[in-house]
C-alpha cells in the first residue's frame, strides 16, 4: 500500500517525518495492549490481537473528531512465541491500517521475559482549534451514543464463566474486530453537532464520568434509552450492567446543544439519545420504574485480577 | 512547569492536541526501555532509568535536527514494585523533560507480569523539508562525531564482569544521565553543515552502517581519529572496541560536504573528524599500522542473552 501522503519519511530513520494538512493540529494517543490484561492467546487469534491494538488508538483519534495518519508499534514478545503468531498479528494490524489508510511509520521490537506486550502510538490531525474535547459539555446538552453497548464485555464475561466457552468472531464481531467510528466522528465535527465527545473504551459510566468531570457538570441517564447489544444465538439483549459498565465497545459518547437535530443514523450506524447533561456534579440513572438513582463510574477494569 | 506552548491539550482527553510551529513538520520516535535489556534495577537508580528512557527519544529527535515538544510515557510495572521506585523514576524523567522543555502529554499505565517495561513516544518538530536524514551522505563527505565514544558500553562491561562492581554516576555520568545533543544538532541544521546524521545509540559501526546503507555509499574510518571516552579512575581511555561497537553513547554521527569548515567545538562539545564517505559499499577501518581492514556492523545488542 502507498503510504499516507503526509508521511514524508516512515521507517528507516531516527524519526518518522510527518507533514500535517495545512491549518491542522496533531493528535497523539498511546495505548498498551497486554497479554492477560487486554487479550488472551486462547481467546483471541493473533490477527484479532493485531486488529484490536490498532483499533484502540484509532478510536481515540475518532473521539477527537480527527483523521489518523500514522501509527507506531512497539512489540515485545517471549522468545518461544512462534513466528506464525507474529505474522498473523501483522496481518490483522496491517489490514485495519490499510482500511483507514494509516501508515505504520516506526516502532520498536524487543524480547519480553513473559507474555506479549504491545504499545501503539497513533498520530492524527484535526483542523486547528476544532478538536472535540471532553471538557465542553454544558447543562441542557443531550447525551448520545453510537451503535449498541455491552456486547464486548458480555463476550468476555461468557468466556470467563469457566465453562471453557471460546466465542468466535461471528458471535460478536465488534469484540474481535472493532471498527473505530472515524467517519461518524468526522461528520459530527464537520456539522458542529458534538459539543463534547469521548470513546467508550472503559464503559459508559466511567467514560461519561470523564466528560462530567472535565466539563464540571452532572448527567441524567434513562435506563430504557440505552441501546443493548445482542450476541448471536443468545436469548435477547445483554444485561444492562454490561451496557452501563462494560468496556471495549469503542462506540462514541457525545453531547449536543439543546435544539440541534441529530440524525437517526450517521454513516449507517444508529445514534441513540440516552440522557441529558445537568448542572451540579454526579450522574443519575432513571430505572424503568422508580426514582433516579446515583450512577457511579464502575467501568470495566479489563479482565486481570 | 508550564507546558510547552505547542501543547494545546495534554493529559485528560482521548488524545493530546499539539500545534506545530508554522511551516514545521512533525517528528515522531518510539523507544522501548526494558528491565534486563536496557537497564537493571541493581545497576541503575530509578531516576537514572527515568532519565535514560526519555534521553533515548530526545536523542532521536536531535538526530533529525529537530526540537522536542511532547513525550508520551507507557509504563508497565510488576505488582510488588515499591511506589518509591516509581516516584523516583518520575523525578528523573521529569527533571530531564524540564531541562528540554518537553511536556509529558499522555501515556498509559499497566501491570506487568514480570519486570518493568517502559515505552516512550516523543514528538518534535523541524522546519519543512529540513530534517537531516540518514540517506543524504555522498562520496567525499567528511564523517564527524560529537564528544567521546565507548564510555557507556565500557561502563556496562565493567559491571557485567562478574566482580560485583556497581559503578556510580560519577564514574561515567553519560552512561547514567546522557544528555541528548539537541543544541548541537540544531546548529548543524541551521548552518546547513550536516548532510546526513544519526545518533550513536547502537554503536559507531552499526550506526555508520545505517547511513551507508540508506545513502548507498561506503565509508573509510581512521582508528587513530576516533575519540575514546575516559572512565573515572581508569588508567587511560576505553578500548577501541567499545568506541567502535559500543552502544548508548547518544552522540551524533554526521557527514559534511567537502570544503565546508567544521568548528572544533559546538555548544561546548568537541567535534572530531573520523573518516570519509566513499563510493561503493562497505566500511573500512584504517588501523594505526597496516592496511585498511573491513569494518563490519557489530553494534552492541544490549546486555541480554
Amino acid at each position: 500500500m502507498a503510504p499516507h501522503p503526509g508521511v514524508r519519511r516512515g521507517m528507516g530513520d531516527d524519526c518518522a517525518v510527518i507533514r500535517l494538512p495545512r491549518g491542522h493540529e496533531a493528535l497523539v494517543t498511546t495505548d498498551f495492549s497486554l497479554e492477560g490484561v487486554h487479550f488472551r492467546r486462547e481467546w483471541h487469534s493473533p490477527d484479532s490481537v493485531g486488529h484490536r491494538c490498532l483499533a484502540r488508538g484509532l478510536s481515540d483519534i475518532a473521539a477527537m473528531g480527527g483523521q489518523p495518519i500514522a501509527v507506531f508499534l512497539s512489540l515485545a514478545t517471549p522468545r518461544d512465541l512462534p513466528q506464525a503468531w507474529i505474522d498473523h498479528f501483522f496481518d490483522g494490524f496491517l489490514r485495519l491500517a490499510k482500511k483507514f489508510r494509516v501508515t505504520l511509520a516506526g516502532g520498536d521490537i524487543a524480547e519480553s521475559a513473559s507474555g506479549i506486550l504491545v504499545d501503539i502510538s497513533a498520530l492524527g490531525s484535526v483542523p486547528r482549534g476544532k478538536a472535540i474535547l471532553r471538557s465542553s459539555a454544558r447543562p441542557g446538552d443531550g447525551i448520545y451514543v453510537t451503535g449498541e453497548l455491552g456486547g464486548s464485555s458480555a463476550t468476555v464475561e461468557k468466556m470467563l464463566s469457566g465453562q471453557k466457552i471460546i466465542l468466535k468472531p461471528a458471535d460478536y464481531p465488534r469484540h474481535f474486530y472493532p471498527i473505530p467510528r472515524i467517519a461518524i466522528a468526522r461528520r459530527l465535527r464537520e456539522r458542529k453537532l458534538a459539543s463534547a465527545m469521548i470513546d467508550i473504551s472503559d464503559g459508559l459510566s466511567t467514560d461519561l464520568g470523564h466528560i462530567c468531570e472535565e466539563s464540571h457538570v452532572g448527567a441524567n441517564i434513562e435506563a430504557l434509552a440505552i441501546p443493548l447489544a445482542h450476541l448471536r444465538g443468545r436469548s435477547g439483549a445483554v444485561d444492562l450492567g454490561f451496557a452501563l459498565h462494560g468496556g471495549e465497545d469503542y462506540e462514541l459518547l457525545f453531547t449536543v446543544r439543546p435544539g440541534r437535530r441529530v440524525p437517526v443514523r450517521i454513516a449507517g450506524v444508529r445514534i441513540y439519545r440516552v440522557g441529558e447533561i445537568v448542572r451540579g456534579r454526579g450522574m443519575k440513572l432513571k430505572p424503568p420504574d422508580g426514582p433516579p438513582q446515583p450512577l457511579l463510574p464502575r467501568g470495566w477494569q479489563h479482565f486481570i485480577g
